[in-house]
């Protein structure tokens, strides 16, 4: 089981999974994201990354959901050109990696799957609480609390998090080895209409940066990068 | 924050929240339940119970939303009259109860409440996972590590299971000591066209014999019971 955004991290964890010999099962969130061309995005990445299937499970998480806000969700404005990372950012959506990897579980368990593969990343996203160790320590162990597939015996749920650790030069790097068509992801918080990344966000920055740290180049289009 | 399913137990702990001094927001679920009576219910509970708000989040948990098959979301027969309660019955739904906390966490940390309650119960229940006592505190755990009100010190997450090691005799003697109108929940996993409950089912059975064994009689109709 993959969770998949569409964006570049876990693009490359569907190409270390299927690498590490698993059959994978991809699975979206929309969860009222402010643009659909994540969504798109994962459609492509599971389809090249030759998924067994990718299902998009519908959550909403928005304020007028009945949830909070966040720039992800919400009319709150994406920052720009930040001069650096402050300490948990205005992108931040309460308990999302929570909330994903419990529908994951709930899905794994049907289909009989015991492991699951997230992007998370320490390193780039440090102001994320939900993107470190010891949350998804925490999380494999309630996994084998919650679920009766796993307190019947009948395997142990283990939460994988290949990226955890590395940085985004690292993360392109593996992926380009694996063969990751990074052209199909999306990563721009503020696409325009056309879902065209704008290269100022703190998301194509990372990337750009990531990009550049591999010494590789980034083939998607940024219109009004200069 | 109470999770609100709309039947007895739910009714109950948010009386019991109440109770305790808290100011109560209720969270209820639509996740593609069979029949629609108990979200009603939910609203009628939080209304009675004087919940500040009530918010209805919906996630599509049936198999036609991408997700598995359980009795309580699916065209599959809910069990009636069994003799006694096996394993895992066919109505648990996988993960739910990590979902639904999962959710709850997030709206919890928008509005700055860190006091969750639910209704889980390990006596009645016991075949479910996630209604026992390990489960809850793998919860809170990890809620305190997966969110940044947590983790930036503003304050401790709380996960209340007040009724956890009641039966349902006493769960129904302790709503009725604090005045819950029990007339206003549904428990039936297999009502009529009107929502009027079998009597036959598990969570008939149950209630039933909950209200038995308080001395009291259930105020709601069950127009085919014998």
């Amino acid at each position: 089981m993959v969770l998949l955004s569409g964006g570049l991290d876990s693009a490359t964890v569907l190409a270390v999974a299927r690498d590490r010999g698993f059959a994978c099962h991809a699975i979206s969130f929309d969860y009222g994201q402010r643009h659909r061309f994540e969504l798109a995005a994962a459609g492509r990445v599971a389809a090249a990354g030759r998924a067994v299937e990718h299902r998009v499970v519908t959550i909403d998480l928005s304020a007028s959901g009945g949830f909070g806000a966040s720039a992800l969700t919400d009319a709150i404005d994406v920052p720009k050109d930040r001069p650096e990372r402050l300490d948990i950012p205005v992108t931040y959506v309460p308990a999302r990696n929570t909330i994903f990897l419990s529908i994951a579980l709930g899905w794994a368990e049907v289909i009989g799957a015991f492991d699951i593969f997230l992007g998370v990343n320490a390193v780039d996203y440090s102001g994320y609480p939900d993107c470190r160790r010891p949350f998804i320590d925490a999380f494999e162990r309630l996994a084998n609390l919650a679920t009766a597939a796993a307190v019947a015996g009948r395997g142990t749920f283990r939460i994988h998090a290949p990226l955890i650790e590395m940085t985004k030069g690292q993360i392109i790097r593996t992926g380009l080895a694996l063969g990751v068509d990074y052209s199909l992801t999306h990563s721009c918080y503020d696409p325009d209409d056309a879902g065209r990344a704008c290269g100022r966000c703190d998301a194509c920055r990372l990337r750009l940066h990531g990009f550049a740290d591999a010494d590789a180049n980034d083939p998607i289009d940024y219109p009004c990068a200069g």
